[in-house]
């Protein structure tokens, strides 16, 4: 790699720059537009941004220059929810659906969350880790740099074990940037059943011991929900990954409106997901608690659902709202960040710049990474992804290709799209 | 091009194959899925295709061997309703909508088509040839060979007329298949606003005689719609377009339910296009006189609306349906047919069976085109891609991705992802 690097020509330089915390109310709708932009990188991280007259004299000799060519340049995307490693896919599952079968009957026949695990059980780490390097080329193609990435298609303490462990691979092996969340608390295995707190010691005395000893992950999450992971179980869980040093992250009021968003507020966790059905109490809850909300649009559309998170109620209550992919085998098969924005601004009356700060700073905070990503400020990694457009509205709005021309992680090219042919 | 080429190791190769006629009911829910399948093609055109072990025997020596990897090989999608030239960008309006802004304000401070018009009138034709070749490679990247393309954001004689202008240049620059649709009729334009029969007429007795003599146009188009044309102007410049030569395709029930489709059944249109409010009596029209719904579920996504054609009754009631994309750059600036299938299956719960039968085949027949593209089968041009799936059902399930790796028209190489970084 290169020590210096210019990126010049930048028809526009959306740095999403601003305070050294996540952004709320009016400051998610200002993307802090440079026109006319560039900026220099020294060793992976950004010394100097501004205007092409401010930057451009500045350029050292031997520095190699990328000519963004009056193209857009964004911080690559930080997608803060995702299940990015998991054996088989669920496509047959998905044309049983669109045939009209619910969930329910899937459930029935042997299918959902049960079949990936079987086969996430039955593939090898090796196995996991290559079917994960193909997710990762779309994360990348799509603009994203970093992901939260979560186990729980294991479900035994080898299996959880050897997801992340495949994560922990697949963050060396590939040029993602992998957070790791431990989701052994994501269903309950067919074993475990009928005696599901035996499944819940099991989590808290092996699992998270063993996840924790070695450093397999950052934050536990649970999915809090009717039929799945009751409060006490929850509680139960989570505070034995606090007392591992594991912050927290929490499904909550994704299926029914059963506390879930009060539950993530007590915990103190970090963030509150999907959120569906949430309401102002629920909203209140989080704000007082300074919780995040992360929405994920993508998994209400692609199951066929019509009842979205409001998230003009969470970002007029001043939460730090972040949008996510939920790409995942089930619910949500769908990879990339540019579709979430779209759904947000279209599904969700998010707007443009405030989907776009959800997806890019907030994100990076939610995953204590903001002083590090998700802008394109002075001292901060130079991920970075230019982008074909004109103008930095048109990533949501002209929908369902693939934007990026160029994706630069510590600023060094790591996908790249060849526009010739 | 190489006179023969050979097309191998496809895992599976969809064909589509059938009658030689739109697939009904049942028929659009086989795929024709040749397994381990090959292909040969010569001079463009399929020769002879099978499964490896019949194929492979048959290929000549000098013949140009492409290795699908065991990937999926398709059809090029056929695209029957797009808007794909026009002047400037509509990403202003899609903010503002996504702030709340109702269509009604962004039409009253001079936004919608009548920005669009504005746009495409001060473009010219090597502007519009310019901005369309972008598009076109969008078209391309997502695995469409062939888009029906409407006029109707110039709506005066020359500008009209220079949009087909630049949609026949568009076909002979690029290598993406125009088949050109005159939508004079798409609105009326703010000069005739108060005199609007006398638009009609221009339609009629400059328009469509003009259209007709420099052979720019296959189909003529209208917006029945309430404030848009009414029952007798769109008869009037129907009736005058098929006495021209013109085939008929009717924008029908879109946004209200006003006998569209009984319109279009009328009026022995190819297509009834939209149909979102188009009820039982609308679907018995048009099984009685053979015309094929083109449904456009993006157009309903990108607005944020709810209410979607019901696609289920259309095809239970034996109808030819076709999906399409509606791009253009208000209600659907979505150009990806994989896409649409995605919200086919997920919004409107056509299996992927039906939807890519309603995206390829059946869209080639509301073209006229049946007997040459939308099926990979002996005699047909050799208009097909190779996705990157390991499964024909994930097209539409792993969502919001580009999964063509080479996409080619009769038989040559038109667009491929190098996949290496």
């Amino acid at each position: 790699m290169p020590k210096n690097v210019a990126v010049l020509n930048c028809s526009q330089l959306v740095t999403l720059a601003g305070a050294a915390r996540p952004r709320v109310g009016a400051e998610m709708r200002d993307p802090g537009i440079i026109e006319n932009g560039a900026m220099l990188i020294r060793e992976g991280r950004i010394e100097r941004i501004g205007t092409r007259e401010e930057v451009e004299p500045l350029v050292v000799p031997n520095c190699e220059v990328i000519d963004a060519q009056r193209r857009i340049v964004l911080p690559g995307f930080v997608d803060a929810h995702t299940h990015p490693v998991f054996g088989g896919s669920r496509a047959d599952e998905f044309a049983l659906r669109a045939a009209g079968a619910t969930y329910q009957e899937i459930a029935a026949a042997g299918g959902g969350i049960r079949s990936t695990v079987r086969q996430t059980r039955a593939a090898s780490e090796d196995e996991l880790v290559q079917t994960g390097k193909r997710y990762a080329r779309w994360f990348l193609r799509s603009g994203t740099t970093t992901i939260e990435a979560k186990s729980g298609y294991g479900l035994t303490v080898e299996d959880e074990l050897k997801m992340l462990r495949a994560m922990r691979r697949l963050e060396a092996e590939t040029s993602l940037e992998y957070v790791p969340t431990f989701l052994g608390a994501h269903a309950f295995p067919d074993e475990f059943q009928v005696r599901r707190d035996e499944y819940v010691k099991l989590i808290v005395q092996e699992m998270l011991p063993q996840v924790a000893a070695a450093n397999l992950a950052e934050y536990c999450d649970a999915f809090f929900e009717q039929g799945y992971f009751n409060e006490a179980q929850t509680m139960r869980i989570m505070t034995a990954a606090q007392s591992h040093g594991l912050k927290l992250r929490l499904h909550a009021d994704q299926l029914s409106l059963a506390g879930g968003a009060q539950l993530a507020a007590r915990l103190g966790a970090v963030t509150a997901d999907h959120l569906e059905q949430t309401n102002a109490g629920g909203i209140a809850a989080l704000k007082a608690a300074n919780v995040q909300p992360v929405l994920l649009p993508a998994s209400v559309m692609m199951i066929g659902a019509r009842k979205y998170p409001n998230a003009r109620a969470m970002i007029d209550a001043g939460l730090a709202v972040v949008l996510a992919t939920d790409f995942n085998p089930g619910t949500s098969p769908m990879p990339s960040m540019l579709l979430a924005l779209t759904l947000a601004s279209t599904q969700m009356k998010m707007t443009p710049a405030e989907a776009l700060t959800a997806a890019t700073i907030n994100a990076a905070y939610s995953l204590g990474r903001g002083h590090e990503i998700g802008s394109l400020e002075v001292g901060k990694r130079a991920n970075f992804v230019v982008h074909d457009c004109d103008d930095w509205r048109e990533l949501a709005y002209f929908a369902g290709i693939e934007h990026p021309v160029a994706v630069f992680s510590r600023g060094r090219l790591v996908a790249q799209r060849d526009n010739n042919i």
